[in-house]
């Protein structure tokens, strides 16, 4: 592999990494199971929803395991905490982090395998008595889920700037209850400043949420970014009537224009192909009785790509053809945005290095964007940043049956370690 | 027109009404509204479900009425109930008829016109001192509706040997509460033998229920028959996945199969053509998230059609499309039928005379399907029978807005009173 001119010096002597240094695989996996004991839910999984009591005790616990491995601890006023362990140099740290806040019925994985991965990765250091020579940092951000307060990558995105404090500390969950309050309510409102410390580098290790890799037996995703989601509300308003008495020619059908943009999506990812995804996951009808011609139906479409030109294309086909569908039946439609985010692409320092790492350990391993979103594609505004993905077995996640391999898990930490150490020991 | 030979003397002589006998329109529309304020609701339209307190008022309030004009009322065990008059010779009488319970959020016409413009027919005869050849006999059959005790036209049913009564007895609401408990508790399970008396002939008044008379601004709908009727429940089963991690190939959307069937039902109408109907009413996705992939899907499709055999094709034409489209996406599919009637062809004595008396009446007329059920569709299994039409506007029906002109309620009511008469005093 050709690392090419634009890092050019980014695996070069000085960062390999001291012969034999390795994860501690069982205290890595005895945290993540340590940790899933907080809010654990009867059956197996956890629910641990930001800033709930059962997020506080989990909160609580890893910032006990940082200051165990010597962390100085920094909470901001967004409840974000970040560890950090000093270098040989000062300056912005090397970061790894993700979120340890879970969906109503998730697993154990998602967000605290990242968190707990950089821990068990200062841990190993410390263990061979090594100091990196710039700083590292694991950081843990808010509501990443976004499963009680709206938007997910809360923590983050109000980390990079991209939100401003006050407004995600006045979002109110279902029950009216803020950001703001509950963070205080938990004490986690902490005093250090918001966005700090810049941030030199950072890259994030996270199940891969999907079944790519273990469909096809793959032991490491080189994470290139994160695809663009463009989430999308369509009302349509027809006319209710008697299903046996209505003829054809004079129905207003919602239920039907429903549908046929629904079989549109399908066909348009066939004929964008590549990564065009597309999905109309909620559908409500109302009346919704057998033998009564739907009046309403609401219903999203989920549309997700890596190009921004192709995303945005999607978009306005199926715009189109909703449009022209409900104009044929003779349907009013309205449409709202719930969500758009542009594409991300994570920066060739990082995701060469991962890649250059897991040829190092031998690792099989596919070039792969994320479908899901993701704390590092925040950090990506203010910083080189990257992921590591690990298998989901049967591509299960925010389901209390996700899993992943204990040697996957194992082998995902000590490539972090690798990647980190590389990025603490790069040349400027 | 030609009678045609298979009720040669329908019209003869004989049945020509006396001159000048009306019947009188401002106490017919004046006895609807009375019926209309038992169990009326706040903004309009009423709520008489079967065998509730609502209905007992009602029922009460009817067999009052009944028992005014002078008729001799039985009540059978299923609380179906009949108004007696007594013709000049002994014999079978010549019914009509309807139901007075109605949906939850009802109108003031769906059944009550039926049976309130019988009495008036027998109101005009007695103010008029005339009596009928043959008796004839005024109804209203229990839980028409099938809003609150499942199947709907249940009385009616069991009158002509089609439902065993004990099965009748013991089906039991939401809640519970069985028909025969029900019956009792409002006083309307009655000791007349089930199905009797014997009816020479039946003609059910009843609104459209349906835009086709309104929107052609025709008078009279001549019902030839009713439609069969094909409910059938699809559930299909796919594999809930992240909408943003699955590749398109990769999943087993069961929203997708429904939309596809859905589209597929409205394309076979176009190629059947005609009189078939389609509808896909009612549809419930889990887990029904924006971002989450459906794994079940649980629809109805209700298909109609004059012609059995058409009909027969259409569900035939479904089933095989929903079990190759879920095929192909890797879905499981089950299917459950919820209700299945044959179409009903009404006896040419009773639609030939409906057709003959609208001409010699001057109305605007039209031979047409009945798009719903109704309980004469099941007096056809045990003497002729038939119906006629009055517009609905704006097609409306269950649904408190539900109309009909004033003048179409009256000339309906006056042609119910001529086919009657035609039919008591037809020539055997």
């Amino acid at each position: 592999m050709n690392p090419g001119p634009h890092h050019c010096a980014a695996a070069n002597a000085t960062t390999a990494l001291p012969p034999g240094l390795q994860v501690n695989g069982p205290r890595l996996l005895a945290s993540l199971a340590a940790l899933g004991e907080v809010g654990a839910l009867p059956g197996g999984g956890v629910c641990r929803l930001a800033l709930t009591d059962a997020d506080r005790l989990g909160r609580d616990w890893t910032v006990a395991r940082m200051h165990e491995l010597g962390l100085r601890v920094t909470v901001d006023a967004m409840g974000n905490v970040v560890g950090h362990l000093a270098g040989e140099v000062d300056g912005p740290p090397v970061m790894t982090g993700s979120h340890i806040d879970t969906v109503r019925t998730g697993g154990l994985y998602d967000g605290n395998y990242g968190v707990l991965a950089g821990l068990e990765v200062v841990a190993a250091l410390r263990d061979a008595g090594l100091r990196p020579k710039r700083p590292l940092a694991v950081a843990f951000f808010t509501n990443e889920e976004g499963a009680r307060f709206q938007p997910d990558m809360m923590g983050s995105l109000v980390y990079v700037g991209g939100l401003p404090l006050a407004t995600a500390l006045a979002t109110r969950d279902a029950e009216g209850l803020s950001v703001g309050d509950e963070l205080q309510r938990v004490g986690y409102q902490g005093t250090a400043p918001v966005g700090q410390p810049a941030v030199d580098s950072f890259v994030e290790l996270h199940i891969e949420q999907g079944p790519v890799l273990a469909q096809q037996g793959i032991q490491v995703g080189v994470v290139e970014g994160v695809q663009g989601i463009s989430w999308t509300e369509f009302t349509l308003s027809g006319q209710s009537n008697h299903a046996g008495t209505t003829p054809m020619a004079m129905r207003h059908d919602a239920a039907l224009v429903a549908a046929q943009v629904a079989v549109f999506v399908r066909g348009l990812t066939q004929r964008l192909g590549g990564r065009q995804l597309a999905t109309v996951g909620a559908l409500r009808l109302t009346p919704n009785l057998v033998n009564v011609i739907a009046s309403q139906a609401v219903f999203t479409v989920d549309l997700r790509n890596t190009d921004a030109a192709v995303l945005a294309q999607a978009e306005s086909e199926v715009l189109a053809f909703a449009t022209q569908a409900a104009q044929a039946e003779g349907v009013q439609l309205r449409t709202r945005s719930l969500a758009r985010f542009d594409p991300v692409a994570f920066d060739p320092l990082v995701v060469d290095l991962v890649q250059q790492q897991a040829t190092a350990l031998g690792c099989t391993q596919l070039r792969m964007p994320s479908g899901a979103g993701h704390d590092a594609q925040m950090l990506a505004r203010v910083c080189p940043a990257g992921m590591i993905f690990v298998p989901s077995v049967d591509g299960l996640s925010h389901n209390v049956r996700e899993h992943t391999e204990p040697a996957d898990l194992v082998l995902g930490a000590q490539l972090l370690l690798q990647v980190m150490w590389a990025l603490a020991h790069r040349n400027a």
